[in-house]
């Protein structure tokens, strides 16, 4: 009612916590641009649907949508452990536009706000405007009351970094080297950047990213923590892809680090599904326009199991209706042995639009001084 | 719009800062109950809008209302810098009812809720019932987004405590350690209880507040600090007022202390205004119920100037146009010369209810962590 913002001017001893951690809640915005997603979002709409159904058997959600979005499309997702935020939102990907949530010992919260220009501004931003995206964040730690630490001059996205919660971070040279983020920055001032606004020791740089994959080559596309020590890595044993050369690279690269506590890295090796690419039906029904990059038929999409969203007992793992899904499911059944429940989601939709499962999430920590209030019903209606 | 709940199980690292230091607001309950405010609250509601609207000058004011009170009245108080708020309330004394505001050295704030027994509860409290009040910490600090550390079962007033911001609690024992309180608890172990929930390193207690204080004598109508080092004492020297031998036997104990630096304390005489009474007048006023004690006319009223309200440059002071009102001044003009601008309030009427300014104020200690929302006018409408 009487909402009061918070800024804080520093970060010191806040801790990035590992996602697989247990979740105070996670966030995910609805889409609904024509022009990105096919069929006015009907059928990306179902499978945002199941990610959300599946969360919320375990966690709170904090479902974002924007005003334009229409309430009987919400009143399908009034799920327990739903609730629902109305903020003017440019697209729908939680991962990269929501803040990175730290958290103190005293358990307080902490949502570091980067800058946002779409995944590379005017030299390769993939929609415009971006305003609204650019400022969720802040609209998101207003609503939670949730401290703020805005670094808005740099520009990172969720997606561009992984961390094993003990003070390591992955990410990528495409993505983080890239001139449309911080082209005055180089490879060093972006790496202590990192590690001041972050809390972390040690930044491992992979060369490569997804082939294809819009976003500059995001690592959580390619590569991410299973668990502090060990990465799951997405590779290709076909040596005709262009794939098979960017994975071997950052094999080798992620073989011969070692981690913030010295440690060599466990690296399992995800096999890629068969290339996908755009049908012909699906790029029929966006709408183009002039406002976000064309999706042709016959563009090649950079589908990864590794885009999974890992929570405290359970794994929700992209599916393509492709006999690799299988083999994908039971990599990740064998490394967590029970200790986390491997849930598979078919998510071809949310990859016409240019991410998977991991990019359309955004965990917050858990920490017992919050409790997210219940939604209600006039909230949708908004 | 969705806050959260925030308890917190410890209180580890935050302090109790001085009162007369900057205040990120005050909080002020406006008054509405027959049985205690003469014709329906008219005459003290012209008081308490002197107190917010002085307040309002320097800081931001959080008005409380409960829902009974008509609109038109708070349409009045629409000042620049006045944020409202709707809660149930049994009566308006925001120091004793609202929590104790604590700061940690990143700026959080914490709110100690004690429990609440209208100053005593079945033997010898002052109106019932006062769960609205018992409970209203704990909805003001969800409001503002303040995590709570609830101690319930320890019944505490905001107004029997005062403190240096340097650790020395200053308190009575005629309050604390009255059979309407912790009666369970003895004096050592009252002592650790306040050290331990306010983190503080001493507690000096004052064997007596003022002569006929309803609250059993609370040290804020007796005695506060002026600064780290000085207190103002309320003094009496006619030798056939009880108030006399009580105001002496304070001043022994005093000038024998130390505080939690290990300085002698500097003491400041306040004198007392002449003795005051409840005129047949205002008593008439007052609507005679079972739910509050009894306000008869000739009944003295405990009258002191010490009950001031200190913020970082202003001291309100309470006025009953007596001749010892420009003596009050004039004392307290000359401690602060310059520092603090003294700003004399009539008060009568809020002292006819039983406190006077200090007892309708809190103040919440700065932090540039929090920020309050301007009231939107459908807050006031509700």
């Amino acid at each position: 009612m009487h909402a009061i913002v918070k800024e804080k001017q520093d970060n010191v001893g806040y801790e990035f916590p590992f996602e697989g951690e247990k979740h105070l809640a996670t966030a995910v915005i609805l889409p609904y641009r024509e022009d990105t997603w096919r069929e006015k979002a009907k059928p990306a709409l179902d499978e945002y649907f199941e990610v959300v159904k599946a969360i919320s058997q375990y966690e709170k959600v904090l479902l974002i949508a924007d005003p334009a979005i229409d309430y009987h499309i919400l009143t399908r997702f009034q799920l327990k452990n739903v609730t629902f935020f109305r903020h003017k939102t440019d697209d729908s990907w939680a991962r990269d536009t929501l803040p990175v949530f730290l958290r103190n010992k005293d358990g307080y919260l902490l949502g570091v706000d980067y800058g946002f220009n779409s995944w590379g501004g005017d030299y390769n931003g993939l929609y415009f405007p971006y305003d609204n995206d650019n400022n969720l964040g802040k609209e998101l730690l207003l609503d939670l009351s949730i401290s703020r630490f805005a670094d808005k001059d740099f520009i990172l996205e969720g997606g561009s970094i992984h961390t094993d919660g003990e003070g390591t971070l992955l990410t990528t040279e495409c993505c983080l080297l890239s001139k449309g983020r911080n082209p005055k920055l180089n490879r060093k001032q972006i790496e202590e950047h990192l590690k001041k606004t972050l809390n972390q020791d040690k930044v491992i740089f992979l060369p490569f990213g997804i082939y294809e994959d819009e976003t500059s080559g995001h690592i959580d596309n390619i590569c991410c923590f299973l668990e502090p020590g060990a990465v799951l890595l997405a590779y290709c044993d076909d040596q005709e892809d262009p794939q098979y050369l960017m994975s071997r690279k950052d094999y080798e690269v992620l073989s011969q680090e070692t981690d913030s506590k010295g440690r060599k890295l466990k690296i399992i090796k995800m096999p890629l599904p068969k290339p996908l690419y755009l049908t012909e039906e699906e790029s029929q029904g966006i709408v183009e326009d002039k406002n976000a990059i064309e999706r042709k038929a016959g563009r090649r999409l950079a589908a990864s199991y590794v885009n999974c969203y890992i929570g405290e007992t359970y794994v929700l793992l992209p599916q393509f209706g492709v006999e690799e899904d299988k083999i994908a499911f039971d990599i990740l059944a064998e490394f967590y042995r029970g200790k986390k429940t491997i849930i598979p989601i078919r998510s071809r939709e949310i990859l016409l639009g240019g991410g998977n499962i991991h990019c359309i999430t955004k965990q917050i920590p858990f920490s017992d001084l919050y409790e997210i209030e219940s939604t209600e019903d006039s909230e949708c209606k908004k």
